[in-house]
């Protein structure tokens, strides 16, 4: 099984993931910010007996890690893998995390909410997501009370999530509206439609590297299967003007476009020194040059492995210990040479 | 024998060529300005057969090109060279060209004196430049009689030529006095020493690329000798305080130093829009981690001809034809990837 950011999946030129996450809290337990820490330990190993006690399957594919008892630097790396929200880094309940080997399937236990059910899958592939959330669900369910209300649906702890409590969201790549000033139009759009647009790392951050995300904001008065088809269609006409937009960028200046592709994949594979931004930045370059077939000697997939690599909590990770944030550019900069180097070789 | 930019000469890391010329004129005969057509023709005349009669070894290794049938992108070619002026390109004399086969030795006839004799040769050779032309000025004073003035000495057109008539130079890459801004000291010191300072292509243009043409002012008052050896003298005082200056530069911030470097070759093996002024800028990074050993799999003569070959007269002379800048941008990035990509492999 591969991890979701080395498999190739559908329309992935435009669509670099999608995701789904339900917010799930007990019934007859206070929501996580106001538990006791008695009350936290039931909530972990009920969800930990739901998925493990007698299910084969899961006992071997999906693994516990006690959130509480890692440090700031591994919490940081599992946000950075959109395991984690970056909200719930400097959390002080007892919290854990059960995720499958392929790091695509997570539940979050005693976060925001007792529960998040969470799967994130390569290219477009809401539906495949929603199946497999679903599917966790119905076996959590088969041992807990989800706390249920006939008119409010799912109860979680911030009442935006009340209803289905179901986010579908999809990552974008957008440069050619980006560069257009397009995306201004798509964005006002989202905003109507009640669709939220977000930067790389969720609420509060820039788009950096022309990635959007979109997800819906509405949990209330839908069903899931209502909601994914609303995001889905928005995305799809999202890609088709964004492939549209970069043919015709292409076609006007063959020589300008190039030359910013090829510039920037150079420097990636020189640079001995570079910061998160600029590396996000050429990144989304060279990812608009692989899926445009400028660029043939390296993989999208390497992009998105890159991409990980490089944030603050990977490279300390990598590193094995906390550093200087001089430091990690020097070695950023290393690990895109090495990972580039191999690739072409 | 090879062209003066593809040898190695002494000093190459700091000193890319030397350069002696003499001016000289006939006797009887006015200054070129004011010269008639008839006496252009017979001073070419005079000239071509001082050099070739009877000169089995100069009739094989010296041709003689007629300036006035060249074109205007033929006669930038040759300032790009540095082997005529770029004052003479719209000279409406019948001029002409000797060239040793090498392209180091030339005699401009009828150019703004009747003869400039001129050796140009890689790294810091000096001597073996003024040696060069000295012989060839003996040459022509077997059959010529030069305008010569017991007090002036050689008579010239322009009165800053007058005495010996000498101009030596040398051709100077001087990134680390630049960075650190030491380079005005060393401007200064040359201006109280009678040692003009000026840009790659002579008069009035700027120091693109970090290079730094010195020549002596004073031709009057002292001899060859002592005017050649003045400007060794402050020539070797600057390549010590540049190598210092180097190795310092680096010492302070190997990865700051190297990053510089290596994102101007990655610029260079990958841009497909270049114009001349980035282009020698980053050339002169290159050259600089070529001359430190931190860039090892190109030469420094790769270097120097890539520069001749960028200038627009030469890409035109490439190209055969009149080329507009932006053509000239996509053609000269073209090359250089060649060139850089030829010499890796």
């Amino acid at each position: 099984m591969m991890n979701w950011y080395i498999e190739n999946g559908p329309d992935s030129d435009v669509v670099v993931s999608s995701r789904v996450r339900l917010a799930r809290n007990f019934k007859g337990y206070p929501f996580p910010f106001r538990m006791s820490k008695e009350q936290q330990e039931e909530i972990l190993e009920k969800t930990k007996n739901a998925i493990f006690k007698g299910n084969e399957f899961m006992q071997k594919d999906f693994s516990f890690t006690d959130i509480s008892s890692l440090n700031t630097i591994e919490r940081y790396a599992l946000v950075e893998k959109h395991i984690i929200s970056k909200e719930i880094v400097n959390n002080k309940n007892h919290s854990g995390l059960i995720l499958s080997s392929d790091e695509k399937i997570s539940i979050m236990v005693n976060e925001e909410d007792h529960l998040r059910i969470q799967c994130l899958e390569s290219g477009m592939k809401m539906d495949s997501a929603w199946e497999t959330c679903n599917r966790i669900d119905l076996l959590l369910e088969e041992d807990i009370d989800f706390a249920f209300n006939e008119s409010l649906g799912y109860l979680t702890c911030c009442p935006t999530n009340l209803g289905t409590a179901i986010r579908v969201s999809a990552m974008l790549h957008l440069p050619a509206l980006t560069m257009t000033g397009y995306i201004r139009t798509i964005l006002d759009a989202c905003g109507k439609l009640g669709i939220a647009v977000r930067g790389l790392y969720g609420e509060n951050t820039e788009a950096t590297g022309n990635m959007f995300q979109l997800s819906n904001q509405v949990t209330l008065g839908k069903n899931e299967e209502d909601i994914i088809k609303s995001i889905k269609n928005i995305t799809y006409q999202i890609i088709e003007q964004e492939r549209i937009l970069r043919e015709e960028l292409y076609k006007q200046n063959k020589h300008k476009f190039e030359d910013r592709i090829f510039r920037s994949y150079g420097v990636l594979q020189n640079a001995r020194i570079i910061n998160t931004d600029e590396c996000l930045k050429k990144l989304s370059d060279v990812r608009l040059g692989v899926d445009m077939g400028i660029i043939t000697e390296i993989k999208i997939t390497s992009i998105n492995e890159i991409m990980l690599m490089i944030q603050p909590g990977g490279l300390q990770k990598v590193a094995n210990k906390e550093i200087t944030p001089e430091e990690r550019d020097v070695i950023r900069a290393e690990l895109i040479r090495q990972k580039l180097i191999k690739q072409i070789s």
